[in-house]
């Protein structure tokens, strides 16, 4: 999916750019001012070519033998990414992984905050107290729109995914972090990114097999 | 990675393969006994063709006119992907994300058993209470040895994931579900599957950028 007005970035390289960002957040909380990029590199496990390649893709260049300025680096990969605005989030399905991925505290660290949640059955005893409000279905399109939210968590049964998906798009979503074990029909120019634990446990073991 | 004795089955595949095999578990609990490729390929959101052509590579291919037998594909598929058997689990790093994956209870649902946990710090008083012993990470040798594990889940913290990765494979973990924000270098005959939801939400969030 090509954005207007910007290089097609390849997706692993915008993967790689969250990845130098944690790499930059440790050396700022260790008072590192510069960093080469042999160093930064190697920090994230990638060679420092490949760095090079990919801070180039939106015109960032280090200096020659002084290299990256850790704090301008950082603003310009997060304003890349669009991380360095707040982004409401909400979480529809408020089941067992639901609720394991409210207690998660990672979100809200990277500038994500889970703002509210629905589900079918709000009033239904859970397992364990949560911070945000559960909300009906009925309660979500006026939600979206009020709140001008733009990324949802999908953590509901496959079963009622991709309805509940067209539901979240009709009502302005452009992405969806699915949980769901199931492939989501959706516009071209809405963007899933899958993630199914059960499944990534798995595929490791179908290769782990002797 | 290439399997003795095995055809070289593409990895999206085996993905697939396990969205197959929830789709014909919910099949079963509808008392339905055989199926025919389209419908089976409908409900996991790929074609026909595509569905066939994966089945076809450990040699299962429907009957004309009949389609699949649904209890015969399940323990085809579930042999092929080795969860047939059951598959001990360790979980290494118990923080929030640690806690968080414990509570979830689908890897269980799936065959995999989370049967002990282990940290740096197992005596530290934490939010919720696991049904799992929390044991330092001086028992881990011992322990994976005895109960001859071979997966495991890492969710230790970025600075310790490639030294504790490094003890895991050393004690003869084969597969690691990664949940570090870290690439980590590993043999070639170790699997890693990487997963990052901070990183999976900020991906997303570069996407939706108008």
């Amino acid at each position: 999916m090509k954005k207007p007005g910007r290089p097609d970035i390849p997706r692993k390289t915008i993967y790689r750019l969250s990845i130098y960002l944690r790499c930059l957040a440790r050396l700022r909380e260790n008072g590192i001012g510069t960093v080469s990029s042999e160093a930064l590199a190697k920090a994230a496990g990638v060679k420092p070519t490949q760095l090079r390649k990919d801070l180039a893709y939106f015109g960032t260049f280090g200096t020659r033998g002084l290299g990256y300025e850790v704090a301008e680096l950082t603003k310009k990969i997060a304003d890349e990414l669009g991380t360095s605005r707040f982004q409401p989030v909400i979480l529809v399905g408020v089941g067992n992984l639901g609720l394991a991925l409210l207690s998660y505290r990672g979100f809200e660290k990277e500038g994500f905050e889970i703002v509210a949640t629905f589900d079918s059955d709000p009033r239904r005893k859970r397992d364990k107290e949560i911070k945000q409000p559960i909300f009906g279905m009925d309660a979500l399109p006026q939600f979206i729109r009020e709140h001008n939210v733009r990324m949802a968590i999908l953590s509901v049964p496959a079963t009622v995914a991709q309805e509940v998906a067209n539901t979240l798009i009709d009502c302005g979503v452009m992405g969806i972090l699915n949980f769901a074990p199931i492939v989501l029909s959706v516009p071209e120019d809405v963007m899933i990114n899958n993630v199914n634990l059960a499944i990534e446990l798995e595929n490791l073991s179908y290769f782990i097999q002797g």
